[in-house]
């Protein structure tokens, strides 16, 4: 991949925006490269939940132009053993912490080289041991704004680490899968995709159980439903999701992120 | 009006920032024009409330310079009846649902020509029906700022859907109006606007009731006001607003929006 | 200093993100450079807490490119006497109130000149006594990124407000400092500096009380403590935090702004 002419960094951290560490890593950013663009994806990822940061990055990331620099810091282990890496795929650049932050992304993109950042002529001159973004991964991804070569920043490897995400499982007539990500109108997204979802309904009449809420069939869209109605869909990102119409079905089920939502075929006779 | 040299997407909705909503739509923008600029006037318009997201946008549009193509997302009806339109005025673009969510800022920009988008070649290849912030409006804003002509996004309509926003009415010796927004400070900002007021009072001696709280007088500015002293003022909107210097109204009266604010006139004797 | 080729201006404010404050502020000076950068440090600075925004600044602006533009409100004196000013600086500009919010800045930056701004010509046409970062700050600051000599916008003055922060103090065996800020993360910084402490130290071993806490010596990242440890360190911007390995310090110690943090060490025998 070549240097953007127009480049883009895109931020996702969980620094929240009270505080200067995320103004002072676009600081560094337009320090090295006053020209580039650096575009917020998110900061209230919540504390150190590398899951939510990989499930937000992960349905964000492709609607950036090619060449787009991915620079994520959920980053609990901050200055201890994890490794500072760069990430290139056949699209974009990824740069961040070696802790499976960028394990979802990586289901949807296929990876051409990864780099342990090891050049310290990249980095700040000086290196907190509590904030890499803004000493390490900042520079690295505003260089990588200048074109410079993936290859310099650091030493090849083979492996990251990878989370282990919950994944549906299927339980006699049962599909059981859980709320992965609760969005700001108390939607409850599940980790139930819409192939996974078909292959076990296959066609046949189901139920869906969401701790107090029984609902019956999909709807295509939140207008199908009447007013505070509950409903069932697949959301923009590709996963069922429970919502309730102009309402919020995180406080109508009072149901949090892990707990199980369950699909029920009908016994055939 | 012509294309900016140096395009301005504003972006208004009631997504929040801590989900990939509002990124991916600023990802699909600049996919389309990496050289574009994407502005946010806000996220946090509270979720579906349409008369907040219309009040928010005719406070903050004006200030960008011409050519601006102003986004708002406010949206309960995606995916159903409701037309997705791009409306062209004497200065600016405004793309977005119609569901009334323009009509405060129609009350102040001239309609030269409004559309329907029915051309799909300007949207993203596949359309969500939960999402048109990012597969449909998004990428018209983007090709808008290529200078592309508003007629060929879609078909001419000439009428729009408004919404009734309330206004004051006058009693006897009263003005009645109401909190139509409380802002950040605690502000509890009226729909009384200055011309109302004057052309109601006409120079004779008020007193405003705000809840528990009577006011006597205006202020020219907060610092007019001691610490903690209840004030009452024109904002910066040009509303008429309840302040309390260095303090919250809408903690110290407990009002809300929608509750109202009375001005009353003394009986001529 | 020069104009810069790509200039930036920075926003740091107490305005929040629901309001039309900060959008409105950015359309005036992008109406007057579209070609600028606006980038955010933060606008959740708590109302009117001058001292926050004062120290968030202070921990950010250096990170900006030379000639950067940091414009500034937390303003609760707005309209009254305090003066607008424009501050030039070794390396920056910056732009606000005279009220104490650039303290903390210019311990750190030597001040070249300083203006009041009395040109109303750079001002928008109307002046409301509400909203002067709108109305007098943003077209300061847009009209400064066109390369324009901060002279011509005012008055040269050669003193400006001052706050008084908060200094740790020793008191026998002890050195007592208090929590000045709290980041999202819950992290407990204070006013004790690395210098100061080492000094006050001078290798002896000692014991750090946080309310109920007790910690003893210090860790060089937050990696070093077990999970949930409350351990101390000194943090990103050079002060001593106290932190909770994943956990939240705040929390778990109940502690505020303004509290004491004691620094012990034991009387030599």
């Amino acid at each position: 991949m070549k240097a953007m002419r127009d480049p883009i960094v895109t931020l996702l951290t969980d620094f929240g925006t009270k505080d200067y560490y995320v103004a002072s890593m676009k600081g560094v950013i337009l320090g090295i490269n006053p020209r580039c663009k650096v575009v917020d994806i998110s900061h209230h990822i919540h504390p150190q939940d590398i899951m939510a940061g990989a499930f937000v990055l992960a349905n964000a990331f492709s609607y950036f132009p090619e060449g787009t620099i991915h620079l994520a810091v959920v980053d609990p282990g901050v200055g201890g053993a994890r490794a500072p890496i760069l990430i290139v795929t056949d699209h974009f650049f990824f740069v961040g912490p070696d802790n499976g932050l960028f394990s979802l992304v990586l289901r949807k993109e296929k990876i051409r080289e990864t780099y342990v950042l090891t050049e310290k002529r990249f980095f700040l001159p000086e290196i907190s041991q509590t904030f890499h973004g803004r000493d390490i991964f900042a520079p690295v991804a505003g260089h990588l704004t200048l074109g410079i070569s993936p290859k310099v920043f650091g030493r090849r490897i083979d492996s990251l680490k990878t989370l282990n995400f919950p994944e549906p499982i299927v339980r006699g007539m049962n599909l059981i899968g859980e709320v992965i990500h609760i969005d700001s109108f108390g939607n409850l997204i599940t980790n139930i995709r819409r192939e996974g979802f078909s292959q076990f309904i296959q066609g046949r009449p189901f139920l869906i159980k969401a701790g107090k809420g029984i609902i019956k069939g999909l709807k295509d869209g939140y207008w199908e439903g009447k007013k505070n109605e509950l409903i069932a869909l697949f959301g923009s990102g590709g996963c069922l999701e429970i919502a309730v119409r102009e309402g919020s079905a995180e406080k109508e089920l009072k149901l949090r992120k892990g707990d199980s939502i369950r699909i029920s075929v009908k016994r055939e006779q």
